[in-house]
Order: structure tokens, then C-alpha cells, then sequence
């Protein structure tokens, strides 16, 4: 063996996982494209696959619909001893690896339930894994030793190894990532003015002048929940139509519930109970979302400061705080730009929450609540 | 005149708004429930309305269906000179407090483009409108006088006044913010488990496994995209029925491509060029949202800086931006609990980056782009 991990394909994930193992393994890299490669070296993230190397363990990172057949050719090869992949689909890669006469026993699936709306290797990051999910899907016949090579390079990057059945994952990513991402696109497509522009020459039609002039008066609201439709269509159009089994009825479900709405609004003949009914129920799933590391809101609390556009001015109240002793777990900062005044909210466990307001303000910040 | 402002309803908006008046105006509070208004006045909001006083401006901040009511007889006692509402639905106020026998000179509709998905007098901040729009929308008859006297208000309190047509405003509204509300909404009801539980026990069904197994599993994509289905049902029952002409026919759009979305992935046999054609139009949507006060992405970029997990590096990481010149515009903290590291990214003005980056590394931090 002349390496530890060959990573097949540069992108945002092969980069961002030869940039985790750098430090402690020898990491090989290859992509199709030349100019990606040179960008993950010079990145860091390992050195360049001669072709001849022989390795522990490969990951495929490939776009999906190229994931089976590199994993197969390389198995042929003999380059490596446990093979896996980083796919968002397991189990379609599963059936196509057997199907393509691959070897099932070195096999076993994985999926980094990481990422990102940038791609690339320019938007790639030792720290994307840490924290994160990363299932782990073994088929009937990969071996202990597979399985374990592959919870071991999830462990190394910081991420929380889940065991998961091929087809489970694929039903839960499907609710938890690729729905979204197509909800979130079809949210911001309603942005895109239509190609015919004013229809009706001199009448004044509020609907078509407010899909010109809505954009710019977005807040934060419209901005969080159109921030997954960044993502590259290229990619996810592979990633959706091979999870497509699973997607589809959950997307028609949603679908139906927003026609429901759609069409109790337009008939106005249940006074809005449907749609009191939909924002019931959506509050009931939001409260199962956790807000951070798998714990729920409650664990969290948010203390929010007003402060004056100065420079230095959020350095100098995180500064308040670890003098006072709190552990600040996150930091939003609004409007700070430009304005007069600006607030920053910093979120604190929740039983810490009155001990950085009583520090703040004993320090002399305007501790809003 | 014995007061400057009255504001009837105490809720977040009639809150926020006395905290953020209350250091250069006499502001009076009343809500229908005293406790609600007793919470108003203890945070500072203002003064308790005796009933018999007069102000300059009237500012009705209670649930919409209350709100033409509340300014027809208001206006009945003549307590205010101008009066103005912070309703999100702004025509149907109007044509109520017309066919009411309301006084259509001395009012002009109001609404702060601000909100959260929190509610009640704890949650408000006196920084909740800085740098946000400000609807002003004036009805046929509305005099300048009374507009002025709504804008100043809007200009008091960092607001930036956005004259509209009220039913512009309306389809508007629906777009950046009703209509997201409800997909939020809907997104989030994938998450909460059917009634009737493993419908075939004994027989592995993925599908109904996962939405059990699935929500611990979300990521930031999920977290985002959910974020407003937290907000109050009864409340936005009132806003989406009385939008519900602009809402409809936006929400039955959102529906009918989620829908020709899942028929595609369903039959398969278009290759998922629907579902690509929707990605597209995504992405091409979430161009047009600024990211931060008006401004489009390209205006802003980020750095990112892995960090121990110590406490203070935070802060530690800012002043050394501060002293460097560089203007942190803001700030997001990824998985610092109790990981060995974790990333911080700094947004700083696109042509600020590679100073930025420079300054960093120059005193020692790990800039990882």
C-alpha cells in the first residue's frame, strides 16, 4: 500500500475531505478535469493519483451519475482495499455497483450529510464535515471491515457516524434535503418575472408591477428560505431524478397541501381553516427541526444587544462576554452597516441567558432583552 | 395635544415600536389585555392611555381583522389627528374603513417591513425596523399631511419609507413574505409523522421509518428553509385570508410546479428536464434577493477562518479584523460547542476580501478561504 485515501473527484467534498485527512493521512487525488485537480492541490488537500498507487480506502466523489462505474472500474484495478462513496443516494449506487459486476464485500456506501449552495474546490473547507451526520450504509454483504474503515474516515473529519439501511437514508434525505432544495427553488422562481411584460399596455396590474418591484423590499424571512436555490442545477437534477422513488411523494404531498391552501384562499369559504390547519401542522414539524447539533430550540436563547455602527464594536462585546465568562455559541449581527444604531444578537444556553444579560450590562451594553 | 403618539395593541410590532419611540417621544400603550400591557409598559414602551388624552398620531398595531374597527372609532372620539395602522395587508383595511364611515383625509395605511416568528411585548426591540422598508401607502383621499406625519414616524425609527399603491403593496407582500410563510409552512408538515403509525407491522417500510428517523438528521438547509414555520398560526390565519386574492394565485403557481416536479421524477421520462427547468428558474429567483439591505450578493464575500474551540476566539478573531481595518459586515459561527474546531465565517465587501484574508493571516489565524 503506498497511501492511505484516494480521492476520486475534487469537487466541494473531495476537496473539503482531503483538506480534513491532510494532516494525518496520505491523501491521493484525481479528477477529470486538470484545472480542478491543480485547485485541490494547491488547495492542500492531497497530492496527485499516478494511476499505480494502491490505497486502504477509496472515496468516490464524483457527481452521482458517475459514482457506480468509477467505484467498479477501481475495484477492477486493484487500487484499493475498502471502497465507498460520498454519494446523497445510497441505494440506487448499491443496486448499480451489484449490477455492474462489482465487488460487494469491500463495498459500503456513505454519505456526508454536509454541504453547501457553492460548489467547487475554491468552496471547499477542512471543517465542512465537523459535527455532521455521515451515514453509514452498508449492503447485505459488505464486510465488518468495509464498514468500519468508512465509520473511521467519518470519525477522522470530525463528523457523527449513523448506520443506516440504504433505503432509509434515501427516504430521509429525501425529506430532510432534496425536497427542500425544490421547494426553496420554486419559492424563488415565483421571483422571476414572467417573459410577456405588461399584457395589458397602460392598465395598472398590482400583480404584475409587484413581481418587478418585490424583490428589493425582501427581508429575512424570503432571504432563509431561498438560500438552498443557489445550488447548481446540474448537479441536483442527477441527485433528484436518482432519488426520485422517494422524493416524488413527499413532493406531491406538499404540493397538494399548498393547492389545498391555494384553493381555501381563493373560495374564502372555511374562513382560513385550511390554512390554519397547514400552519398548525408546519409548526408541529418546525418544532422537531433542531437548531443546533441535533438539540431543540429550547436548549438555546437568544440575548440581543444595541450598539452603535462603530468599528470594533461586535469584537469588543464578544470580548465582554468571555471577560464575564459566557460561552457564546453563535452571533447574528443586523443592520450594522450604514445606520446609526444596529442590534447583534448573541445566543447563549438557555440557563446562561440572565448571566450574560446581568455581565453586559454591568459592562455597559444596552442589553435589549 | 397631550401626547405625541398613541399606539393601541402591544403585541411585537405596538412594542417594538413605543421601545424604539420612547426616548424622543411621549408615547401612550393600551392593549386589550392588561397583562400584555402591563409587560409593554415595563419594558419601556411607554405610558398607560387614560382614555381622555389626545395625540398627534394614532398608530393601531393590533391582529388585523381588529384593525379598521380600532381606527374608526378612534377616529369617532377624535383622539389623534393622522391615523395609521402596521398591518401586512394594506387595501382591505382600506376599503373597511371606508364602507366603516372611517375618515379617509386624516388616515394613511403603514407597514414596517419587519417582523420575527416570535410574538408578544417580550420579544420586541426598539431595533426592529432599522434598516427595513416601510410601506406607505396613502388611499385616494389621504392628505399629504397625514402621509408626512407617517413617514417621519417610519424615518424615527430607522425605517426607510417606501411609498406604494396599496394594492401593490398587497401582491408584494404576498410574494417576499405570505407566500413563504405558507411554503415554510407546508415544508415543515413533511416532518410530522402520519396518525395512523406502521399502517403493515412487520414489514420493513423505509418511507414511514424515515420521517420518524429523519428530522435529528436536518442540517442547515432544513433549519433555514423552516425557520418562519414557527410563527403563529391564529395570527397568520387573519393576514393570509384577508391577502388571500394576491396570495392564491402565487401559492396555486408554487403548487402547480411542485406538483409537474413530482410527475416528472414520478414517470422519469423526460430525464428530469422539469425538474432542471425549475432549478434554473430557482436559481435565477434567488439572484434577484439582496442578501443584505438591498444590495445583491455579489456586493458582499466571505472569509473563512478555522478556530480552536476556546472560549474568546470569537472575539479574539474580530479585533484582530478591527485592528487590521477591516469592517466585519457579518458574522456565522458553525459547530464551536465542544468540537476540537470549528469555522467562522466573516462577510466583509467583496473588493475588502483579500485584505481581509492578508490581515488574518499576518497575525497568526488559520484562514481556510
Amino acid at each position: 500500500m503506498t497511501a492511505d485515501v484516494l480521492i476520486v473527484g475534487s469537487g466541494l467534498l473531495g476537496t473539503s475531505l482531503g483538506l480534513a485527512l491532510a494532516a494525518t493521512r496520505d491523501v491521493l487525488l484525481v479528477d477529470a478535469s486538470p484545472d480542478v485537480l491543480r485547485r485541490a492541490v494547491a488547495r492542500g488537500a492531497g497530492r496527485v493519483f499516478d494511476g499505480s498507487e494502491r490505497v486502504g480506502l477509496v472515496v468516490v466523489a464524483t457527481p452521482p451519475s458517475a459514482v457506480a462505474r468509477q467505484l467498479v472500474d477501481l475495484q477492477r484495478q486493484g487500487v484499493g482495499f475498502t471502497y465507498t462513496h460520498v454519494c446523497s443516494v445510497q441505494a440506487p449506487v448499491q443496486r448499480e455497483v451489484e449490477a455492474l459486476g462489482g465487488l460487494p464485500r469491500s463495498f459500503c456506501g456513505g454519505h456526508p450529510m454536509a454541504g453547501r449552495e457553492v460548489n467547487g474546490p475554491d468552496a471547499a473547507t477542512g471543517d465542512l464535515f465537523a459535527g455532521r451526520p455521515w451515514a453509514i450504509c452498508p449492503g447485505p454483504r459488505t464486510t465488518s471491515r468495509a464498514q468500519h474503515d468508512v465509520t473511521v474516515l467519518a470519525r477522522d473529519v470530525g463528523a457523527e457516524p449513523v448506520q443506516l439501511d440504504p433505503d432509509e437514508h434515501d427516504a430521509i434525505v429525501a425529506l430532510v434535503s432534496h425536497v427542500p432544495q425544490l421547494a426553496a427553488s420554486a419559492l424563488a422562481a415565483r421571483l422571476v418575472p414572467p417573459r410577456v411584460l405588461d399584457p395589458r399596455p397602460g392598465v395598472f396590474d398590482p400583480q404584475a408591477m409587484a413581481v418587478r418591484t418585490a424583490p428589493p423590499l425582501a427581508g429575512p424571512g424570503l432571504q432563509d428560505s431561498t438560500r438552498l436555490a443557489a445550488s447548481d442545477p446540474d448537479l441536483w437534477r442527477e441527485v433528484l431524478t436518482l432519488n426520485a422513488k422517494n422524493i416524488a411523494p413527499v413532493l406531491q404531498s406538499l404540493a397538494d397541501d399548498l393547492a389545498a391552501a391555494a384553493q381555501s384562499l381563493r373560495e374564502g369559504q372555511d374562513g382560513g381553516a385550511a390554512v390554519h390547519d397547514l400552519l398548525q401542522r408546519g409548526r408541529a414539524g418546525r418544532e422537531l427541526v433542531p437548531v443546533k447539533r441535533g438539540e431543540r430550540g429550547a436548549a438555546f436563547a437568544t440575548v440581543v444587544v444595541s450598539v452603535t455602527d462603530a468599528p470594533g464594536r461586535l469584537a469588543a462585546l464578544l470580548t465582554a462576554a468571555g471577560e464575564g465568562g459566557v460561552n457564546v455559541e453563535d452571533v447574528r449581527v443586523e443592520h450594522l452597516t450604514g445606520r446609526p444604531t444596529g442590534v447583534i444578537e448573541l445566543v447563549v444556553r438557555t440557563q446562561a441567558q440572565e448571566q450574560a444579560r446581568t455581565v453586559l450590562r454591568a459592562a455597559g451594553w444596552a442589553v435589549v432583552r
